[in-house]
């Protein structure tokens, strides 16, 4: 268990709605602790009346000791991928319905956030992958992904054709739209979407995930976390795949690159409500509950 | 049946290899018969030494009553869109191992071909899918597949959000990297990477197979072959998604554009050596015979 | 359209809970117009201080012009089965929540049925497939099933290994738990759990879904509606595989033995409220409008 | 690595045909070396002629150094659930075609054979699931599974319904047809088959596939190798579900009953010949390399 937190960051854009009101019920219940709270600049003239310290996101991972990121999902992901660097830990409020990362509602935030400050919450590690693509021995270009690395044709009339290696042990060589790279915390994701296993975030395992595979028999394969993957862009393609991570275009290969993911050296930590199991955002998102036939 | 054929176009690209081989082992068989031979003018200087009529794909297909394509399945679908208006039948021989369309391979030719030109073959009737991007009330571009029309995101970190009405009536409103509409033929080709089932060519059935959906309730659905399907790129869109006909880019929808898609009022006929049937093809090339385990 | 109904049969399960109140609800409705109404004797002592004439399934379906089926898409399974042979139309009308066959809610009773008996329906034609096991020759036993034909181990422990052919042309010899034949009725049910596509009501096809099939390469298949398939046991297995209908085991099979599926001669005649079309009850009861992430 | 093998035990099963030839290419092998032989009683009279100590399959298990599995991936199996209790390291060779735990051929056995006996190998380690069938609070039976654990409803038209949990933490209630639980050395078996990823033979982990779920969007959920699953079959059920252990029907479970799954403190040490990888198994087995379309 972590010591009390004294500085906390809040993160979000500007241009989600409803951001507002999240901050305003949000502010006072930090401000009646004397806590410090730093605004990320990104959320501009959201709180026009409030005078507090601005920080980028980067300098609000140096500074605090709790961030809490407003938005959905996709905000926590974007926020994650720099803040895993500062080992600060990252609890997340939706906007709306509940997400996988972003487990507290408006709703609960009366709640759940007085609770979370007296340390009555539950702190996962989750790790990231990194994407690096090679060509001819030297790295030009990389990002990180806590959700997946997706590498693909980037078009919609081409098969990209790639060898697939593990360890430096070749695994297959496949014609198909891409390959889907997950970690757990994205395998309730796009990965699933694919037809990927859910994966406990607590799981040191990466899942590859062909996506339209020429190959009927090619099936998603979970390796251990710690494996390197190599995926070597054959020289003959005439395509020139991007490299997605998390869904943002950070990257692309060439034919004859290769495209390296692993895991990153940092981790992050990342704050639910106690009581809040990951199984329960399973049924509440993935509607387990609803049965086809009566 | 149809009476006996005098006529033969020979149908194929330059840059494809063995194609010459193909083409000195079918001609005499041919000529022996006294038909008269039309090569396709994309043939180009595959045969310099002979001397034959040359003609366009259009005017081939005008002329002659019997067209042989020389490749693999893709040189089918591609010649078989023009073909298909002029109701001529066709035939394939593929350059090396079975294709579904192309059934004859180099080793059958000296056996088959005599064999297809005595009327020993079997003949099925093929319906083809037209393409039409609508942008406020007006056809913006078209295009036929044999195959299937795939409409996606074209991006590879975007999904594209659509609604969909199958002879008007509403289906569903979902976020997919897209979706593929496939006759029986491309039911054994990209639609059935992407879970579509294997429909028989005689079906008068078309399926529609979400890509990457993001409701995992979604699974391909099968409708009547005469049905008219609309797919309401939403205005919300920020992506101009491609459609594409058999793979190939035609066109480029944006948001608030809709795509209909529809059976063309001509249908291919293609020949099939007697005595090859659907199922042998699907064993052949989906190694139904290759069991998991021992 | 049919003309005005007379006579009316109500068609239930005594042990089902809620049917009293449905029963009640019904019945003032139907009394007020004058009709004759005939109550299954099945319904038992639901309704003991009514002072009605009681009938089996078989005179039901001979004497009435239509037919009300009380309780969920089961208890229609089950009555269909037997009605089907009689050409009386059908409706159903469910204890719960929407069924696929029974889309009338007790809530919808007071609204929904006097619009029904005033004409205002739409009119399905649903077929049924029978089930023959063979044997030596001869017929040894048969069933007849709304939504699917079920063959399989009939053994957690085993599986079976059969060979399937469609119009005395052969598909494959497949090693799997089992095969599912189901109409496009069916398609929704048991067969979509399998991976089997959703196929429209109107759809004159039949699919089948390998269950568990030993070839990763298998895939569903679908075929025309007058397709007669047919499943050889083969001798060498160990099992006795049941054959069942709508869930229903009938029937079993010896190693050595053909299982036939093929459509039976009679049609379900269904009707459903105006204006309720398939799509709805898909998005209803497949949840379609649940997205994955936010 | 280990010492040299000096006491081998040979193990198969009597009914299996071209086991006579596999002994007859070994036993020169072996003998030339000097080692001493055991054979399991169940080979019977496999080798009249040959004068060898004959021991039960748990006496080897005692006495030997290394077991040499002759027969399938089955016999493996089989023998493997009782070795793995006396921690000797146990080496298959198939009858026929390469299977993924008895990776030597017949035709290997010349040049493979001396070169494990020289230390050429690689050592695998994997562990195997228990399932115990808990009723009112004592343990009625219990087994073990290298591949997998399935219950199911035992009834080819009845599905089962449970709650699952996993560390005692609630996941879902399912109707299903059952549910597997799997290793990763049963993940390329029939987990396989029901839609269930491949995981790689040194991950620790065990997933969990839902078999004709009821509810959509069940996937397979992959967690980790020390979790402890347990199954409760709720009371309500009417079908007495059967718990099979790599296809071996052992246990029968009651409505009320509770079948715990986890992980047993024996790990099974399984050989291999030097450079043979788990994803070259994957090529052979599962025919990656087979392409869809040309």
């Amino acid at each position: 268990m972590r010591g009390s937190f004294k500085k906390i960051g809040l993160v979000g854009r500007n241009r989600q709605r409803g951001l507002t009101g999240v901050l305003r019920q949000l502010l006072p219940l930090l401000q009646e602790r004397q806590l410090n709270v730093v605004l990320q600049e990104s959320l501009g003239d959201k709180l026009p009346d409030v005078d507090l310290p601005r920080a980028s996101l980067e300098e609000i991972g140096e500074q605090v000791d709790l961030v809490i990121v407003l938005g959905g999902d996709g905000s926590l992901l974007s926020a994650a991928r720099t803040l895993a660097r500062y080992s600060v830990p990252v609890l997340g409020i939706n906007r709306g319905r509940l997400g996988f990362l972003t487990d507290i509602t408006p709703d609960d935030i009366a709640q759940q956030i007085p609770r979370v400050l007296d340390g009555e919450y539950e702190e996962d590690s989750r790790f990231l992958l990194s994407a690096e693509v090679h060509r001819d021995g030297a790295v030009i270009g990389s990002g990180d992904a806590l959700n997946d690395v997706v590498v693909n044709s980037g078009s919609s009339a081409q098969m990209i054709e790639f060898e697939l290696y593990i360890n430096d042990i070749f695994v297959y060589r496949q014609r198909a739209d891409g390959l889907i790279l997950s970690t757990p915390t994205g395998s309730t994701a796009y990965s699933l979407s694919g037809g990927g296993p859910i994966m406990h975030p607590s799981l040191d395992a990466i899942v590859l995930v062909p996506m339209f595979p020429h190959a009927l028999s090619s099936r998603p394969i979970v390796v251990d976390g710690n494996s390197e993957i190599r995926l070597d862009v054959l020289a003959r393609n005439r395509i020139h795949p991007p490299v997605t991570c998390d869904g943002q275009t950070n990257l692309k290969a060439r034919p004859g690159d290769s495209v390296f993911v692993r895991k990153t050296p940092h981790q992050l930590s990342l704050l639910h409500p106690r009581g809040r199991d990951f199984y329960t955002s399973c049924r509440d998102k993935l509607r387990w509950s609803n049965q086809l036939v009566n």
